[in-house]
């Protein structure tokens, strides 16, 4: 069984040491695309994860490791412990902007969130937390985010399903205070577990989603799949995201229109 | 005639203590709705416009200063030397998130641009300059922005466009590499100088517009008005601003398609 101090001690020793370097130097030689002309990688991207999953693989050896630039092999179950990492969230804004992009290490025992770290790089920033330990900025617990109705709260929802006619995404911009587009998953859980924002809706991949959900279990951030199935870690998947009020309204305003 | 080296030292003393008091105090006591359910307005706002007009007026009495909150009286007229104030551009973020919000401070001389600042509140930030003078973030001076083809380019478009069906603005985002909202035109009007996004299509107010026209001119960010017609400082309009590469090939697919 996984001792949780000994977890949360080396995840966020090695997440700060990432952040740490990828803040100080964003020199990247290489950018290709993968799955769309969109969705970047660079040679940083690799390095980093590369970092990250060999120093977990060598304090935690009975661990898998599921990262998104695939250093680790396949995996096909979430059995035992498991590691998510996404060494940089946000390529695109790491490649254009210099800033909103997130460094993400969530940690699952049988398919359970256990721990999750999100490191929003420039602004050398650190959320980490769990269902056992609570919900933390830096050092500095974070109160459970208040539980607004849709109306006030500002939303993100990824572009792809805005175009979709059916559900009708809009439906939900709305009617709360407004949208917000950052381009990376790992800065929206932040401004989530801030309070800055009470929804998001998006496809996320296991790594967007893997240490996210895991420390804002205990900090009033519910995530469903959008289609009432159970999360599942090892798949892409819509999910709303958000304080119970707003992503009730948002869900029934989708299932109405359905 | 206006003295350009006098203006620019009052305008960057008085938005820099504008600044630096909302940076260190973000309460306010009443918020109020204006133009519609997410158009606001805060106590802070009228106090910190009151206190930079009151400044203003007293060191260039013969100006004319035209203000979001309108401390300041009607103008029908651009003739002289006249300040456009907006003291806290995205007073939604102000209010839900503490960041992400502006000060904009424009100064135009019969109707030409002659100086702006934006402080980006709580990044510390103050981007200003001129058509004589440069663009400077600080205290330095910032590069021209490379003239990137809209294929390479971030772009935000406010929500109220993008759910227009003719023009279709969509195309020009499918056609970019991503789009970002943020909920303050100052706030991308200091993405667009700093070449972190490469356009921005919105209507705007004189006020939205004003300070980023005068400062953004070396900078390789040009504004045009979406139908060809002249940009008015009296008036909103729709706008689109960037690179003129990005900004052409916007304007071509959405003439395309009229």
């Amino acid at each position: 069984m996984a001792n949780l101090s000994n977890i949360q001690q080396e995840v966020l020793y090695i997440i700060q040491k990432a952040a740490d370097s990828l803040r100080q130097d964003q020199h990247f030689d290489t950018v290709q695309r993968k799955s769309n002309r969109n969705d970047l990688v660079t040679d940083r991207d690799r390095q980093i994860e590369q970092y990250i999953v060999q120093y977990l693989a060598a304090k935690f050896p009975e661990a898998k490791i599921i990262s998104e630039e695939k250093t680790s092999s396949l995996i096909t179950s979430v059995e035992g412990l498991v590691f998510f990492v996404d060494p940089i969230d946000g390529t695109m804004n790491f490649v254009k902007c210099h800033d909103q992009f997130a460094i993400m290490i969530g940690v699952y025992q049988d398919g359970e969130p256990l721990f999750g770290a999100i490191a929003n790089v420039m602004a050398d920033q650190i959320i980490y937390g769990g269902p056992q330990v609570g919900t933390f900025l830096n050092q500095t617990p974070l109160p459970t985010v208040p539980d607004l109705p849709l109306v006030d709260s500002l939303v993100t929802i990824s572009t792809r399903l805005l175009w979709q006619q059916d559900p009708n995404y809009q439906l939900i911009v709305h009617a709360s205070s407004g949208l917000r587009v950052f381009g990376s998953a790992g800065i929206i859980w932040s401004r989530l577990v801030c309070g800055q924002q009470n929804l998001y809706i998006s496809k996320l991949k296991p790594w967007d989603l893997a240490a996210g959900r895991a420390l804002a279990m205990k900090n009033g951030i519910m995530v469903r799949n959008i289609d009432g199935s159970p999360v599942n870690m090892l798949q892409s998947q819509t999910v709303i995201i958000g304080t119970k009020c707003a992503t009730d309204e948002a869900l029934s305003l989708i299932n109405k229109r359905a």
